[in-house]
């Protein structure tokens, strides 16, 4: 099954080269080549291909609130730059030593790994940058958006899910794996979702039901992965601890909290049902009968 | 010689330690052992006995000035956390692979390099959080200072600086090891005389006099360490390129060139006089003579 949202996809993606194109323009660099290998390496890792489901839960939140898809479309770049970042410095041998991502080589594969570790570092610092740029007029929403992505991104977020899930010692219970998925997954999807309602200038309300279906989707989204995902014996994976039957029960059950959150808001939010209907989708029946464990 | 600023100083190290002490305060996470190694592996380097060269050029400024300390603080601990950060990061085996900075074993020798990695990432992270959370009630001086720090250290300014330092044709023209230099050393201090000067409210003709001594001093401050580290053979180095007496000689004159700035300025900025002293005073006499090369 495929994400039903042409259109906004191909905003993001041509907004996306235009960004690409602008950062050629450093005149004063443009002949150096280790730095023109920089700049490979991060559109490398940006143009791979991946489903962009945070930038379009990004622009369809803004969207079901009726407000500007132009408006978001920074923010939407600067969550896929940190998503992308955090994906090729966990990819570095000194991590997970992955070699290829969505059948393609992984970054250091191709550009050495002190590029990619500088590639990554580089798309951090122009997310905050970009943010900086694009809202710099509307100050209250700058500081928002900002704090709504660097504590999802930071030390007590995302980070934080990492260092966790690379501890031996946790993944022996349900709750465990929860902390982990909700700070390592779960936090920048959330963060999508709240940015988004941030630019529409949502309400008090509004906001918590929407930090609630973030949440609830963001955990969804780590359980369709760890069904996807479970034969990868290193990971920390629900299946590994609850079994394909339970884990899929979870994962419908998580589905409906999502949208339980929207329905109490009230309102039509039809796509967002159907990003978390796009989820549970993605683990197939035929998936699902393939061996049991 | 000593850098001659200790209540500046301790003001800085006792705000640092207030910051460190809250990131302690997040409840969720206290009890899971790898969250606390990780934020031990922030604090480790942060403690880690450094010259505090750019913090305290950023309150200095500010003093000069006649800004307020307290408001700059926060600043200073951003600039110091993504100098911090940049150290981490080149330390590990895949770029510059050194086991000791500042007489101490670096940070991945103690807590292994996927923590060294991530304490990096965080603290990059968290020094844009930490200006989003301490002025966003200043939301011009926000976007400024953002922006400011953040093509410092972005891809056009330290990290492309780290990129073209890798590259083994980049050894061979002055104008090479400028341009290295500039972008390696000399962005993230200029950026803090700037910053500085935002905070206390610089008009235009200051600022673009603050601009040019920042430019001068961080050239003078990569000379002098050159001028220290000369039998670094790995590393680009204007003494291997020029002779260390033509190296001396350019030190003088790029720091001539920086109390040149300040004076075309008009007022009273002694202290910041006494910062490019003390940076070229920190290679003595006593050194340059000690071998001829």
């Amino acid at each position: 099954m495929k994400l039903i949202l042409p259109n906004i996809k191909l905003q993001f993606e041509e907004y996306l080269i235009r960004w690409l194109e602008e950062l050629d323009s450093e005149a004063d660099l443009k002949d150096r080549k280790a730095f023109q290998k920089l700049k490979e390496s991060m559109k490398y890792s940006l143009q791979n291909g991946g489903k962009r489901f945070r930038p379009l839960l990004v622009l369809q939140t803004v969207k079901s609130l009726k407000g500007s898809i132009e408006e978001a479309l920074p923010y939407a770049l600067a969550v896929e730059m940190i998503h992308t970042y955090s994906l090729i410095h966990d990819d570095l041998p000194l991590m997970d030593d992955d070699k290829e991502r969505r059948g393609q080589p992984t970054n250091h594969i191709i550009f050495g790994e002190a590029v990619a570790l500088l590639a990554g570092d580089a798309l951090l610092t122009e997310a905050f940058c970009h943010i900086a740029n694009s809202y710099k007029e509307k100050s209250d929403l700058l500081a928002q958006l900002l704090l709504t992505l660097g504590q999802a991104a930071g030390f007590a977020g995302m980070i934080a899910g990492q260092a966790l899930d690379m501890d031996p010692q946790m993944i022996n219970r349900k709750e465990d794996l929860n902390c982990i998925h909700r700070l390592k997954t779960g936090a920048l999807i959330q963060a999508s979702v709240v940015g988004g309602a941030w630019i529409a200038g949502a309400n008090k309300k509004v906001m918590n039901g929407f930090k609630d279906y973030g949440l609830n989707l963001g955990l969804a989204f780590q359980i369709a992965d760890d069904l996807e995902d479970h034969k990868d014996l290193d990971s920390k994976n629900y299946v590994k601890l609850l079994g394909k039957k339970a884990t899929h029960d979870l994962l419908k059950k998580v589905s409906k909290n999502a949208c339980d959150s929207l329905q109490e808001i009230g309102g039509s939010f039809f796509e967002l049902y159907q990003l978390v209907e796009f989820n549970l989708n993605r683990v197939s029946s035929e998936s699902l009968l393939k061996d049991n464990d």
